[in-house]
């Protein structure tokens, strides 16, 4: 593929909108291990894990940093190598703000609450320093960190505006949720909610019956702050509402 | 979990009816590298990969011969945590009888046949050393090779029967393919094939419209040659009618 900034945005799509991917760390002896891992993202748009110290692969990351972190976009019918998937390789490493990574973390998996106080389990950061994307069958596009994460000045700028804008969102802006993820992101119908919001875009989840499903929708501009954010997501229910009236 | 022949015999589960795993492999410089693959399975129930030389796990399995194979059992609703998954660890080589796994690895991904004959394609064997299967949240159980593979002896024997089998199953016995997979599997009704036999167990998916579905059963005892097989086969049927009887 030559269209970078398309490659990179169905990269970050991918990492957003998954909630599990599958890691592969190192053994004792240098040899690979993929395991399962339930994932969400961190405010910048780096892979966030949350895994017992009992588990093989969180030794394998306390000995030895190196790991990769595979997405998979959900299952379609015909042949799965045209299935779009990301290999992002990078480095693991313990949070340094556990309340943030915790709050991110829950509000992707509500039922991981019963086990992420236990003394075992904690929070990890994936960062990634490249990724390999494969759109399909052929369409390979190799990417960089700076194609994947928001920039650290905005991410950080803006966290202390997720909760709150969250909770605004799901309280007060159902409708707008809902256009932004039917229309904008395509997703099935159903009632939506966000569960995290980062400098490139809007992450939700369709609660209520039926399969879970994820959608994500991108601003136009990266926002750094509770006021960009706001006139973004003001802007993107517009768009959604002028799609629907011209279609 | 104590039940090692139970647990066994769902690790060989997840090998045989998942259609794709993450695959683990070491880059030049020793960093993992974690890519999707579609899957089918040799005649001793080894993992059986089509990949290209272009890919960039291939290269790294050309380079390295370690690597790792996850599988994950199908989507659900709640928490990911509690998919039943396994990690392979072991050694990847091409495949020796080439026409043998084109056979085996057409019938499990028809839609393959577009490019299994491309000159860059080729088929690799993954060999596993051990096995760690995690079969819900804390469910753990450490597996050896010859939990997961059939006896060499008896997979070389039986693999004679493996393409005259299947399709005199499929032309000829799909009232006793539906009966094995939603009666014994308790699989979705649909119309079943078979896509493979070996020593332990017969592969089947579901056809026609919705979802593409896999099940499989395993025989009361490993058979070795033709005759064995088709006495097992006939006992499963049996054994599907009876439980059906006294519903």
């Amino acid at each position: 593929m030559n269209d970078l900034p398309f490659a990179a945005r169905m990269a970050r799509n991918l990492i957003h909108v998954c909630r599990d991917g599958a890691l592969a760390t190192l053994d004792t002896s240098g040899h690979p291990h993929a395991s399962h891992v339930a994932t969400a993202t961190m405010i910048d748009g780096a892979p966030l894990l949350l895994v017992s110290a009992l588990a093989v692969h969180t030794q394998n990351m306390q000995r030895d940093a190196r790991a990769s972190l595979l997405f998979v976009s959900p299952d379609v019918d015909g042949d799965t190598n045209t299935r779009a998937r990301v290999s992002l390789v990078g480095d693991v490493a313990p949070v340094d703000d556990v309340d943030a990574a915790r709050m991110r973390f829950l509000r992707r998996h509500p039922d991981a609450a019963m086990y992420a106080g236990f003394a075992d389990f904690g929070f990890w950061r994936f960062t990634p320093r490249s990724a390999h994307l494969v759109a399909g069958f052929g369409r390979i596009t190799d990417l960089a960190a700076d194609d994947l994460l928001a920039p650290a000045g905005m991410a950080a700028a803006l966290a202390s505006s997720d909760e709150g804008a969250v909770s605004h969102m799901n309280s007060d802006h159902a409708d707008a949720l809902k256009l932004m993820a039917e229309v904008l992101a395509e997703a099935p119908e159903g009632e939506w909610q966000s569960v995290g919001i980062d400098p490139l875009g809007i992450d939700m989840v369709r609660t209520g019956p039926g399969p879970q499903t994820s959608a994500r929708v991108e601003y136009d501009e990266p926002v750094g702050d509770g006021m960009a954010l706001r006139k973004a997501l003001v802007a993107l229910t517009k768009r959604a509402r002028a799609s629907l009236q011209t279609a």
